[in-house]
């Protein structure tokens, strides 16, 4: 199991190899703030039965949110959605054509009863932080980590700022 | 179960007992071709246990064609795709917002392997028509009737043609 | 303060008084959950002041997860992801123009570090079922009652497809 | 005639041999499965005859489904479709511009009475997938076959989620 | 046939007879402008037989300009520029989805070689003058009816504006 | 000439009158704010010697800012930006189809070195409070003004809140 | 001028030199079948007074149809309609951003009165062909060379084809 | 502080450093026409603090114009235009995803009372020369430029429509 040496909070899940590189993003994070997370491969539309386990099973193994990551006709999210209590963080994929409008659609558009937690196109990083925002609520110390967290990234655009001010933007 | 006196061969399925109205013109043709149907109001989303009892048992029950009609994020179709060997024929239903283009995004864009017969948006009719195309590779007699219906399609535009040519256009 | 008698956990906001009809349904569900919440009407565009001091307080006041209803060019959710750590819902809402299109962008497609959880266009509703999914996480008589809505909403359509089953589509 | 060693009984048609790189994957997967079929280069706008006499001719050659690729405006499915009572399985081509939804618009959205199974923009491959379900009503072997593809995708999803849990995410 | 007493010069062809509201505007601007014209309901996708007669004759019926009118996936306006040497004037018209986008992309999206002279969404009128334009050419009276319909057409909006400079615009 | 008592230092110009009862309300928010106007109905494409002479004379007459409102291929903003150094704003018009976007797309996408101000879809009123926030840079009464209906919009939000508070959401 | 041995009968025009690459596709398609024409840079938004010059002056210049190109807020075909009662030809041109959607609007959706004979994007070629059609009609010489072209098409195609069936698409 | 000799009377702003290519053309343009600008990366979702402090104050440094270029849920024009009586100028900035038209929805569409000059699609340039028109409007010395700059933009237009006609658009 890929994971740290936390106890899994998160469950990342996305539908193919090749959707790795952008939902690595959303592992990297939970990293950076000490979230502990299984990360899986896992096919809505190719075995059914590995996502209903994993997804029917995510909260008696103490994951607290899913963050699922897809292209296309991105039926995964939907369906961690419609397997389990738990919130469901769906991250819409870009892929060779559309730049992803088809995988908005199909994440974000669910029917009453069903909610997703749709992100940006290509947002896996978001849709960590948003997991953290919700673990935040009954752990203080994460919540101190995302302040410290929203704090650097100011501080980050306040010195490209600064070095602007400087240098100024000709050539 | 709502079907005919034949047996059915296929079945339509939809996410909502608001698509009847739609999904219904799909029956009315299957009726009118003497084609066995099954009818289902089942919720990828709401009911997934239902969906997959359904679909996996659709071949054993006779059935060789589904028709999943869905809007939104239109999981069904491709649910139904994930769950059977079957063809199964898609059909993206216009809501409120978006004029069905959330549903053809989530039923068209489906992965390799896992193919949707992707039909107009509401075009539950031609559903119905493809779905017979197909069983009529092995019935002779259902291909003599698609070839009827064919005809008098094109005899309903003939006459509305020569009414135009004796009426004119002009008020 | 148009609240329950429980302590406000859920913050609706909305942006303008024409948002009302949709959002209220995300106050009903949050009723017949049980959850207590505030709903408010401002405007990032007229009064930003009046939402920076809503958004920035909202922790302090025992806000937990905030629901943000706009349309348009729909400023409200991302504003207030910018101005507090805690979870926020996006509702992009339609208008007469665009079915609603414009503020899922504008909800949608937040930059790196501060995400909004976006529902589906009009998803009020959804909007509150998140919310509770959230707020369930630690309250496990909330869990028990969102797994008993899953089941209703199950046994009605059940119902629907029970009533289909025996009267049929036919007119 | 470009075929293998079986009766043909799909005919891949498309409108242009700048078509042929995606198209021939719709060959290639029948050639995995061993289905015999014909593969054309025909323009229904610049050469209707051809079509006409290929799409007429089609079922006397004993071909049962056709697949027919087109971009832009694509009219060569939709009239493949008018020509023949063959099932047609369109392929929407994306071009230089609009990501192929210009041909998805041209192949998805036929009139009542003549459909066309739209597959996924460049879904080729899945186009053949459909076919051969098709084929498989009536061909136990098929069947098999596609029970079997359909196995080992699920095996290399399971693969690459090994690998995963074994490696992990991170570089 | 439906003509005006003059030769018909002009073949205005629709595929369905609900396209009739708005096609007919195209016979009306003829009229206006003393030009004959024939009005044809032809499908392209229920009668492709009639369609190829009648594109194939037009030139040596006497007709000089083809308007084709079609909604959805409009495969008319194409298949007469394919069947004829003719200039075919495409017009897309808007049905209950989509707004006519469908049958836009369908229509102008022509591959190099098979142009057609795409009008504006339902734009049958401007069909009718650009095919009076191309007539015109050769035609010295028919060019002085159109400088004169054109020349009536800013007196029109003139005369509005001097009625609002009168009355001015409020309430 | 439709005017206020006050020299006329907008020019409000639009393609028809059917225009008329979207741009009125520019006039409307001009008046309130005591800002001379011309409104005139002049159509870029139907007589363009009115559009140039009216455009070219615009600062002469001692217009300061010219608000074009036009639909569908509305070039009459971008006209006027080629016509005069004056600043212009533009404001897409909805019509029967496309929801504006035409409009938008062909007012907002000028080329280098001619700017046109877009504004919403059907955003008229905004037209003309752009135009009084130039024209109030050199105006402090009128910079007053401004402020004065901005604490007004406020006023109103706040009060809308304040009933909601009151009576709160539910039926 | 930049024109072939004979006397223009064409005027190809475009808004920047940066769209000389597509539309000298025009030109050369004009050389292939011997029609002389005009070919120039015209911006309608940095010189309207030069464009009014040329499209006012070229019915007396002998040139029977224009064709206009132009990207982005495309205005140049309809002003050239606007200035002249020549049949004019739109062709919209893509650039940097949205695949040349902004120009289609900008160019297909002319108001009634003032057609533009709207091609594909980017589609000059099929501009040229358009133009020889309209000339054909009086030109029996060129109506035999574009027939001959036509057959040239067709002919291609079928030895694309040809080489297909034996060579086989595989690798 | 990043500004030319001149005292600031321009306020460029934009979200992020990755802005800044794009953004540098409104900073070229001002300094070609001598008009002072400040220039800053202040992000409206990172940091509405500053954001706040910097749109509230700029009236008071003498800043007569903003500037504002953002991406995708592009909230940095709209709340300018919340904070400052001054004019606002949008420049939507397209990313790797949906060609800019997130950004364009988000900074089009404000509701009426708050507007947003819009530009084209990465046109910062367009937003400098709409600020000069607007500041030249109380600056003789700068309309003179103005009409310059315009003049020049014709006359580089008709020097390449020049080489055109001499060397001819053929390889």
């Amino acid at each position: 199991m890929a994971k740290t040496d936390n106890m899994p909070l998160v469950g990342i899940v996305m539908g193919s190899d090749s959707d790795l590189p952008v939902m690595a993003k959303a592992a990297d994070m939970l990293e950076e703030l000490g979230i502990g997370y299984e990360i899986r491969i896992i096919s809505a539309h190719r075995e059914p039965d590995v996502l209903i386990e994993w997804a029917r099973g995510a909260q008696d193994r103490g994951i607290r949110v899913m963050i699922a990551g897809a292209g296309m006709a991105a039926a995964l999210p939907g369906m961690c959605a419609a397997l389990s209590v738990l919130p469901v963080i769906g991250v819409p994929l870009s892929g060779k054509c559309l730049d992803g409008m088809d995988a908005v659609f199909s994440i974000l558009q669910m029917p009453p009863g069903v909610p997703v937690a749709t992100m940006a196109i290509d947002g896996a990083k978001n849709g960590a932080i948003l997991a953290a925002k919700i673990l935040a609520l009954s752990d203080p110390e994460l919540s101190a980590k995302l302040k410290d967290y929203s704090r650097r990234q100011k501080e980050q655009v306040m010195a490209k700022d600064a070095k602007l001010q400087e240098k100024g933007c000709m050539k």
